[in-house]
């Protein structure tokens, strides 16, 4: 099931970084959606890096072809494909690494998973330009889960040892979160936003780079979504995560925090509010989740990204041809930090965990 | 799917808390394994809270019947399931709870996702008590690891602000580490250790619980297994480990730490050793996997558990049937840290998923 | 997957003919349904051979044990796991047939893909014993769909050349039917089925055996459930039919039939009845499917199965311990003709199978 | 799942008659395999109906673009997803089915499965043309065999009442089935295939269509293949069988032939031939398969097509708009027979099922 995933509706992503193209079927989608191109297309521009200071220069205009499963336009039903055709690329930048692996990188990883059969330009299957499908893939579910009046916020928690505020900080009116939609450098706190720019350029300065996480929160699920043992909503959701490059942990509500508290600081106590009949509850350490399980407060996951493997500076590596110790210096194009652009692939990983697991619950026939 | 995992190797877990019994069948399990009944109750045991201070005072002796897959002493290869009949049930603890969920528990979200139907006595289906069988299932899976050279290696890497040393600090030979196997506080710094004991009975002692962070390591994997995009290691385990009640956090390697450092600090970096042909890294903050595969480095995967939730301190709830705010005083026997009986419950969840992994890519026929 | 059958309903199989025990589990099963014990077992006595001259005389009570998954006489919506206790078995019988291998059976076969460590006493796990958990579990299922006022009716339409009439033959109002639900030998043409046994009596009396058709029906089933390509209604029952031991065939509609008719004599025509807005069909050839779809008419399905293997005449057959040549006298006991016990078996299946496609469509909460 | 299929190897289809393109992802495939772009066309061209009297004059050269997986003429082991664009299309002959449907078709049951959001156009994803990526990936499966030595020999069996010999009339020698894989309308006895064709000619001529019967052998499998209870090999071939429009039956060895003899007539006895280890069988009525599992003996299937429902012929339908029965005379371009183009699909169905199970027992990395 590689590059397949999901279970009610299914994701089977295809390509290389410098092979003809990349794309994604999406399979048992609800048939009648009307497929907003401008939705779509905006969504994925947030993970363009067109003049962006702390971006590649690699530039696709990433307009994917919807060859199958669209009629008149809407769903269809059936299978919906799109298809994005590579046009920027440089694999002369990689052809060095071919016998050099790349510390950081799946090169060494990839020769020994297909002995050396890999198409290893650009990272070619492993690279973060298989991210462009999955981010069409989730503008889709995203707008299947707004029908369904449930949200996705997303933003740059922190870089470094630089922090945004969290979600949980935020009273339940989300109103205040909308720019989020909009910003290709995504937080809740615009100093600290800036101060992570300015990290990010010393760092770039440095021909180094730098890691950061991406918090992301769906508001309005309903109580009660995910299945014990092995289906609960955290495992589903960490299992699409941890496909994204660079991810190194991931964690629900306060996660690894709350190791640090105590059991009567940490539990989320319920209440009636006075005059309704709907629970909620007086925090939201949990993150939304209990026993695997949506409670009806917004889910909340932490994305841990490492820092980008390529970096300007010479570095140690290998030369598996002559077997001999040796420097490398990497010249393609890479972000000094990739975490601005990946709020929207985690977001759109998100977007398709949550469609798949909403279609355990919710009939999908039609669009009744 | 929810309580079946896997691809190649499936478990099936079955029962509740307070039920008759609870179970595990192992679908596709190699056949002519020699089932070593004493290591099974040897890992089980570390699962107990038999004679242990900071444990629940319910005390099974948890002895699996195995009812089918086995003859003569050895897995036929057809599905081997096992039941283990719950015998020191006390429900009667449970009674309150039944109307007035537990906070931080699943109990509000079982009755949101089965409609009251669920059984509600002791968690049902979402009792720790369910990892039982998955310890079983994981017993019999390190022992195929253990005849492929793939060892196993878990401790408390924290309790609260207490920390142990971790893996990666220690040298390529782990021999020293052996003692983990059989203790049922397992640790690498034994005075760490003990200050983890104080701090349990001191948070015990207020009425109240604590959690910690479990680290997993697995050494004498091959390079090259996992498969990219949405098969990788990463996805794997962490799909497993979040099924593990009080789990809220997944990380690999240095995992959220890696987002402190720079990519020139954080990359591995493979060198040839001299005279050897095989590739060795000079660090190990991957923890032994890129791109979603195994690069022949130790496996290292944290744990974060949340503080046990249910608590001796009274507690705001409500009650779901008279639908107003009300207190919860819990009475049932408790953990007040259930980390170091979690270790075990780690590992086999580890030893499961890698020995899925490992049947994508060598044959399971015969004990060849 | 071996053991394992479904996508939204998924039932576990374990056991060995002569083990300790033989059982299902039955994972995501609807919460709230009411366990009928007394259909349960009156359904799973119709696989019975307790005093049925054309039966094998192996003679279990059957008597299921639901360990799990059942709380106040309800499902809980968790997993259900049965386990029934082998009692009335007697390996010395096959004792001769572990170095023998019976023609016709799986025990060369199972030898060469286990390797020799299968249970080989009485089949093991190929046994036709392991289709009592394959009849709890549709028995349950059968529970579940007749709550959404879908029939099922099974008969034996031939046995050699001795054939009952077809479903088709009757008219829309199937309440002529109901006796099958009741009948140990369930034919439409009473005359039929007595020239069935007598064939039967004549076939053992030659130490011999015979098989024959079993065709089963679905009625009221909604028009519009399957998917294509590979979700296809037909797909998905062949494939749950051909795990039942023996079959060799199975077809839909006239099946093979149609292969001897032009398109306009094989084409169902749809048609309003007159002041109906619903659509009928003036014939039935398509069995109630089309592109893999039901259209509301009823699914009928055929299922052709072998004669039993287990003769009491010498055959020929090898060693294969001495690798001679050699011949086999047989002296377990069989049945003549297991056709009249596996129409409940095929029934279950189709329980089985339609529970898991309706799920796809319908929503499983609860009991609404 | 519903147009994805496969567990060790995936296939993910797509596309509509009349969209812009069909294509097939296929993942999990063996790197390192080198990819005859001539087999792969010559294999395709046998789906083709240029120049054949008796098929539809639609004619598309269908030349599939692959668009990742391929490096350096060989597969990388990542997706491999190729891309046929439809050219050939004349979607006004389709415009009176979309309101009246075709009998026999799939277009009310779609209607009814996707709310009328279906492309109604050649019937859309239902359509014929969708075994176009089918037979490709089979092209590939195909290759994949024959390296490991297991070949493959369709042929048609039977239009309506007019027979070929069959393939276990064939000795044990296949050089004299060779010339299957070339032609076009492929028997093994030449006089019944010139009364095929009348018979087809004669039945067009009569504005009607007719179907036949498809064999299907595999020669050269290992024996051991195939797993109880639920993932037997022929539970897998039907389910992808079934899934190939027109359908309607499928059996194995002698099928529903065997409910016709005795058990002691269908048997296959084992025997060592003299001075070899190896068990050959003295019959081969199981079609190479007991118990689910190959036994080493040429796999037969045999699978049954419908007559083609569209016919020239007047028929009567109704109209879904107004809700009234009418006259339906359709115009498009069909085949009056498709069976002669169909042993190309069979075949490429069982090269696909046959390498997904062989993947479940012998390693798929690398080309070693």
């Amino acid at each position: 099931m590689s590059s397949i995933w999901g279970k009610n509706l299914k994701i089977s992503i295809f390509g290389e970084s410098h092979g003809t193209a990349v794309g994604v079927t999406i399979d048992n989608i609800q048939p009648g959606l009307v497929i907003d191109e401008e939705k779509i297309k905006s969504f994925m521009k947030r993970r363009s890096s067109s003049g962006l200071a702390w971006a590649t220069k690699r530039n696709e205009e990433d307009i994917p072809e919807i060859v199958s499963g669209l009629y008149k336009g809407k769903t269809t039903g059936t299978p919906l494909c799109a298809i994005i055709r590579n046009t920027d690329t440089r694999s002369g930048d990689y052809k060095k690494t071919i016998s050099i692996p790349r510390p950081g990188h799946a090169d060494l990883t990839a020769f020994a998973r297909y002995k050396g059969f890999q198409d290893p330009r650009g990272g070619g299957h492993f690279s973060g330009r298989l991210t462009a499908p999955l981010v069409f893939a989730g503008a889709i579910c995203r707008q299947i889960l707004e029908e369904k009046n449930i949200h996705l916020f997303t933003h740059i928690l922190s870089i470094m040892d630089i922090e945004d505020k969290r979600f949980n900080s935020i009273t339940r009116d989300f109103k205040s979160l909308r720019h989020l939609k909009e910003s290709s450098f995504p937080v809740i706190d615009s100093k600290a936003g800036e101060d992570m720019i300015k990290k990010i350029m010393e760092v770039k300065s440095n021909h180094d780079s730098c890691g950061g996480r991406v918090e992301c929160m769906a508001a309005g699920l309903p109580a009660g979504m995910g299945s014990p043992v092995f289906e609960g909503i955290e495992s589903k959701i960490a299992s699409i995560m941890f496909s994204i490059p660079a991810v190194k942990g991931v964690e629900f509500g306060l996660g690894f925090g709350s190791t640090q508290i105590t059991g009567s600081e940490n539990n989320d106590n319920p209440y009636f509010e006075e005059g309704k009949s709907s629970i909620f509850y007086g925090s939201n350490n949990a993150g939304g989740i209990e026993g695997g399980i949506t409670n009806g407060m917004p889910l909340v996951c932490t994305v841990a990204f490492k820092p980008t493997p390529s970096i300007s500076m010479e570095q140690d590596s290998v030369n598996i041809e002559t077997k001999q110790n040796t420097k490398l210096n990497v010249t393609g194009r890479h972000d000094p930090c990739i975490v601005p652009r990946a709020c929207v692939v985690v977001e759109a990983a998100m977007a398709i965990a949550l469609t798949d697991i909403y279609y355990d619950f919710y009939p999908m026939r039609g669009n009744v």
